[in-house]
């Protein structure tokens, strides 16, 4: 789909115009034609602005054209207000003036049924025909407040116009993005760009990711989707951004449908779940968040700009309880609440007998009697505890300003010791107060686990920032086969995976019982014999399988394999018999690929048995990564630590399991457009240094 | 613990008082000894105060008197500020005076070693000999808004003094204890009764919320606890605040410990485990909480004091994205989003063309312009939807009083047609607008997920109101053996369990090959043969179980067997052979019994296998508990599905698995001061009709 998709750069007259015009422009400044412009006049936009009215002389003072052709000039963009009919008509005239960007209020489109799909289908044609980008329709616009382009009619921006800051957000939702926007600026958070794309005739929240990615005041990018289109140009976008080293905050809604519709052992049903954002987000460093507060508190963290690249958290508080919170909430997030040095402690209980000194650090509600005791003590956590980030709780005790003066400077001294280290305070105090620490250099949030939360979103960016960009997987092995287009058996699936690098027990197809016999005897004395048929998927249902099967008994289980299957699938096209070498004891797996129809080939892995099917216990990553995202991706799983070894079982080898996901992936990536799904059920990973191994493959091709 | 616990009637003078001393009373309001001092004559307390301080005539203008000896009369309660070293003896002085209760600030006990833990047992003595109840030592206080006692030195009520509210805190800390109450007041939620614990030399948690549960102004329980002491004394006031249909809201802190700790298949090593917080609360009805701000919430709208008691929750959105996040947080939180009626549905679509009518019904901003729309719309939500709660959100649209005066109106006849069902808004808006909806009888939460949640709360509390209580299980069955105070073997640990009502498979203890032989043959041709000796707890591990045993091979099996162990365990003194019969199929699972220090015998139970060894996939309770909690604490497992029948397997008998729980937990309560942990492991659960039965036995006696 992305491969229609104009380049990024097309979409700066849109976001950032030189000049503007109004087409559908009221003189009333609460209507929906005369809100952006009287927000626009009021912010001074900072080039011409033409309204487009054929009533009127003047529109809010300005001058009015009678329509888009008596513009004086093309307009870099164009706000649409008019009704949803004309629209097309609206934007090929402001295409053939030469304007680049237009921005589409109406409603009436696909949101209203098929007629109204149809006209936005026309708005897509004309866009791409008239290299026009268009945002909307039926979207409540966009503003960019660095040089107060406010083409929206959101009464959010009405009370007090948008001033330029470090976040930028992108919402699929208009009434979501006004409201977020709305809290982060309650929050002390100003937005930079603005964008809500409504129905996505063109321009979507991948467009808006891939220029905010690229846009170099903006520091922190906020999304919002309820669903993707085009997985392909979202990857482009989110990588872009990480490159950028910029992060990406992602409320991405829906999520309850998959609980219930997907069984994880069928990757089937998985196609365009909502699990598969999870993978997205995993691979491109991606902060999900489920709620508003967690959205907020994100940006607001993020848009300081510190993403420190460890997790050791050290703890402060004057209540005992509240660090236990704290040290509770930071191992729920997956930091280290490592202690403080043995000698570090000692010291710290000399200057503070009261204080517990391991981590948290309990310096009792004294330690606001000597503010100098708050600095050492954080100086000693800092320097000698080797924390990356640090959390002082203070509750109301920090709220008069007397305090707050005091506290700042002498938190100042450390910090200009640690310029890198980052101090989240965790506070109650009246907003004037809370600006005063904000501008001293200190993060604030009222609620303590709320603040450890914000320490664990800057240290995973951070982490995420400092991981090296993993080298893309070498690409098709020479012989690899290409997937036919054509159902094919177990016997075809493995022989062709193998060609790409996939491990399999050793195997021979035979026609004959003595051949049978001949193969049990070269793969080791025993064997499982297997109905090798592309018409046969499910095998044991016809009696294809035998399990068991030594030299002996070889030539009497082909003979009644066979017949078992003539009698059940009288049709199927038989190729033989598929002699398999019994495989070694290992950790039973479950790897699948299954073709979304939004992002592709994703490679999907889990523990076989009950973890996979009753449990879900499985990861996905969209194809094709390398092993170090194999590595990441086993170990998200709830079961992992059965690779460790469990019951007295050796440690398994999974580095092979990550090598072998990773050439899975790369398969899938190159075969995508031939394959509908692949199973390897099961994949059995062996003791440490010894590899690991296919039992079955399908392939069902699409 | 509890024995020496007085009547929860003698904290009334503590809590309650009608006239007061101050031990310790400093004529500067801003000191510790004159904190409280001030506060009451600011607030006027409802009685006479009597300062004590033998240096002056007067103390903040009133009366003062030189020692305890000289006060007028014995004042119900009496706050101490006074060095930790003449706390006992003051105490004593007012035990002696009559004096029935008193809060003591002073510091240097329990928190500072061992002297101070030396002085703190003398105040606790002191305390049970003389009659009168203690606060602390080294606490913050109390204090109870209706009549103006305002025992604390902390600085949360300084700048206003509490108001007398619905809700009332328990608190260890009180440092978060003041925290909290200033948020609660933020949010306009008042405290009626404040009490901080401290070190508990006498007065603890579990009395404070014995007392608030009997104190009819207090609607609302709001508990903090880094650990808990007296496990009986816990629950039995936790089932007083049930039985007077009293929510309580706990925050237990140290969640963490447990996580890396406990290995789930050895419930010894889960004695005093947070989990078993999770087990005590889900019996009582407690709502826990990790977070402030969740505290916060369940306070504020258990404050409104209804109780829906069905979990079906309508969502009503100006955001279609906001609909579906509602949507995500209420599945998260077992709500049943379910749709709207057909009829309904279409008469919806009639009314309002744009909206989407399903659930979430989303009216889209365009109600605004015609707020009966919404009035009809939730009208008929309420009335044919069927739902127990709905929340509403209307982000900022709703913001202005001209709105708000409106939407209130409209919303108010509503409310009067459903008086029962709970309306939740989310929206932002000014302080003052927030209170005029919520004076109109409407909670409300800024962020959407928050009011999903503050609405699970309420129907969670609800359900657990309208739950019949279940009445005790049966003691003891006649015939039940008690626990020996000596180890003993499987055979006479499965025995002593049957006599109490658990099912085991059939079994002989045999002393010689041939009574061996016969009793395979008795026992159906086929079983396992293991030793029997209460020396040997680990059986496989001295080669004394042999599986598989037949008829012709039993004589064989029992001579190795026994001639195995005499070699690997010379001194172990063996009562036999255990020959047991062979298992039907069934779900493995495994039930425990620890005996956990604080809260007595603890039942456990799990499914077999990596579920429990892995994902540490278990639950609790405390002992005794009926057939419907089992119920529920099987439903906790997030294996339990596997009991429904996977893998083509039947259902299991769940009801007599919950059965034989119960039947455990009276065995773990009867004999709970003679056990340290019984294992049952595993016991298979058969398929639904054929019971369960218990494979292998394990008591450990105290």
């Amino acid at each position: 789909m992305s491969q229609d998709r104009p380049d990024v750069s097309t979409l700066t007259p849109l976001i950032s115009p030189r000049s503007i015009a109004v087409i559908g422009a009221s003189d009333d400044p609460k209507r929906i034609g005369g809100r952006p412009l009287g927000y626009m006049i009021r912010g001074g936009f900072s080039g011409p602005i033409w309204p487009v009215n054929p009533k009127r002389d003047t529109v809010q003072g300005l001058q009015a054209y009678a329509d888009v052709a008596s513009l004086p000039s093309a307009p870099d963009a164009a706000i649409v207000a008019v009704p949803a009919p004309v629209v097309a008509d609206t934007l090929e005239a402001l295409a053939d003036k030469g304007c680049k960007g237009a921005v589409v209020f109406s409603s009436g489109f696909a949101e209203m049924g098929a007629d109204g799909a149809k006209l936005q289908d026309r708005v897509r044609s004309v866009a791409r025909a008239g290299g026009i980008r268009v945002l909307g329709p039926n979207c409540l616009g966009i503003f960019n407040a660095r040089c107060n382009w406010l083409a929206t009619f959101s009464s959010s921006v009405d009370h007090l116009l948008p001033k330029p800051g470090p976040v930028s957000i992108a919402s699929q939702s208009g009434a979501y993005g006004s409201h977020v926007f709305h809290l982060m600026r309650q929050k002390g958070v100003e937005t930079g760009i603005w964008i809500t794309t409504g129905n996505e005739a063109d321009v979507d929240v991948a467009d808006a990711i891939a220029y905010l990615a690229a846009d170099d005041d903006t520091k922190v990018i906020v999304a919002y989707a309820e669903g993707i289109r085009d997985g392909d140009a979202t990857r482009a976008a989110l990588e872009a951004a990480a490159k950028a080293g910029k992060p990406v905050i992602f409320q991405k809604v829906g999520r309850s449908e998959i609980g219930a519709a997907a069984a994880a052992s069928h990757t089937a049903a998985l196609a365009g779940s909502d699990r598969i954002y999870d993978a997205l987000f995993a691979q491109y460093g991606v902060m999900r968040v489920d709620t508003t507060d967690q959205m907020i508190d994100a940006a607001y963290i993020c848009s300081r700009g510190a993403y420190p690249d460890g997790n050791a958290i050290g703890l402060m508080t004057i209540s005992g309880g509240v660090g236990v919170q704290m040290a509770d909430a930071a191992i729920d997030y997956g930091l280290d609440v490592k202690e403080m040095p043995a000698d570090t402690q000692k010291a710290l209980k000399e200057l503070l007998p009261f204080a517990a000194v391991r981590n948290p650090v309990d310096i009792t509600a004294q330690a606001f009697n000597d503010l100098s005791l708050i600095t050492t003590n954080m100086r000693m956590m800092l320097d000698e505890g080797g924390y990356d980030v640090v959390v002082a709780f203070f509750t109301m005790i920090a709220a008069s300003r007397y305090i707050a003066d005091d506290l700042i400077k002498t938190l100042q001294e450390t910090r200009e010791r640690f310029p890198d280290k980052s101090i989240i305070l965790s506070l109650i105090a009246p907003p004037e107060i809370v600006r005063h620490y904000e501008e001293g250099g200190y993060p604030v949030f009222e609620d303590p686990t709320r603040a450890v939360a914000a320490a664990a979103v800057i240290s995973r960016f951070g982490r995420f920032f400092a991981r090296k960009i993993e080298a893309a997987p070498p690409s098709a092995p020479s012989g690899a086969k290409p997937v036919p287009s054509r159902q094919i058996g177990e016997h075809e699936a493995s022989d062709l995976l193998e060609s790409w690098g996939v491990p399999f027990v050793d195997r021979r197809l035979v026609t004959s019982a003595h051949e049978a016999e001949e193969a049990v005897k070269a793969l080791g004395g025993k064997a499982v014999l297997k109905i090798a048929s592309a018409d046969i998927l499910h095998k044991t249902e016809v009696g294809g399988v035998v399990v068991g099967v030594t030299a002996s008994n070889a030539s009497a289980a082909y003979d009644g394999l066979v017949t078992r299957v003539a009698e059940a699938a009288p049709k199927a096209e038989v190729d033989g018999v598929l002699v398999a070498a019994m495989a070694p004891e290992g950790v039973e797996t479950v790897i699948g690929v299954q073709n979304d129809p939004t992002f592709g080939p994703v490679v999907m892995v889990g523990l076989g048995g009950i973890l996979v099917e009753v449990l879900e216990d499985v990861s996905f990553r969209l194809a094709p990564f390398g092993v170090e995202e194999a590595k990441r991706m086993i170990a998200e799983l709830k079961g992992a630590k059965i690779y460790g070894g469990v019951r007295g079982a050796p440690p398994a080898d999974v580095d092979a399991l990550a090598e072998l996901l990773s050439t899975v992936s790369v398969f899938a990536a190159s075969e995508g457009a031939r394959i509908e799904s692949v199973d390897l059920n099961p994949v059995r990973v062996l003791p440490k240094g010894e590899g690991c191994v296919a039992l079955d493959a399908l392939i069902v091709p699409r």
